[in-house]
């Protein structure tokens, strides 16, 4: 676990690429969250499908039913980092307002992939998800808090 | 993209640990899953909490909610190795009875972080999860079909 316990320069620039992307998200600017990955980043999110095929175009579309700016804020976040390839894990605060009115106050689960490129580490796998109530009303758990 | 284009050793080395775990799953063998992971690993589960600490006995405990043996294969499955770090996601189907006897046929994402130890690769996180419906029912999407 070396590089957890000395945080190593690609650590640094991974949180600083995570960071990059949750402000993007917070400003709603979709050409700068695609810039933290690659184009074919396979993306598991929130909502259906199972892979995520909608890209900036998706993105944008998502960012139209918020009302002003989002809050998005990570914790507890862990970042494994070797020499081309690293993953990251932690949990994401989504808060703001739908534009029919209703409030969101979530927490989820993040994962993300990434390889070193030429232009510097990219993002190129995201995995985002709550868990679901296995009680038979498989309702999914948005109301869940670190 | 390198690793992509010609499979690595540990390429082979990582499907082979995935492998292993899908079968110790189908034999709800909770040990062999565990040998596949790290004692420490962080876990995103299907169920809650936002993060898994349950281990072993909560692995025991879910396999004793299953009647006879799980269906449990992998599709689509993308492996990123490092030298040291790597990341896998794919698809992956569960299908089985549970003892009270609902039946269960459900796609769901998996996204598995290793790292290379002295005993070889083992996983150190794993993230599971279906998608939900933001439709204001937020029903876990548990039909999706690749």
């Amino acid at each position: 676990m070396t590089q957890l316990a000395t945080p190593s320069r690609d650590d640094a620039a991974i949180r600083g690429l995570i960071l990059a992307r949750s402000r993007a998200l917070g400003a709603k600017d979709a050409a700068a969250v695609a810039d933290c990955g690659t184009s074919d980043a396979v993306c598991y999110s929130l909502a259906p499908p199972l892979v995520d095929t909608g890209g900036v175009k998706g993105l944008e579309g998502w960012f139209a039913t918020w009302e002003g700016p989002l809050g998005y804020e990570l914790r507890d976040v862990s970042v494994v980092a070797g020499a081309d390839v690293a993953f990251v894990h932690g949990l994401a605060h989504l808060t703001g307002r739908k534009v029919e009115g209703v409030v969101v106050d979530l927490w989820f689960r993040l994962t993300l992939g990434l390889k070193r490129t030429a232009a510097g580490w990219k993002i190129v796998h995201e995995h985002e998800s709550v868990p679901f109530y296995m009680d038979g009303s498989f309702r999914a758990a948005v109301d869940l808090t670190p």
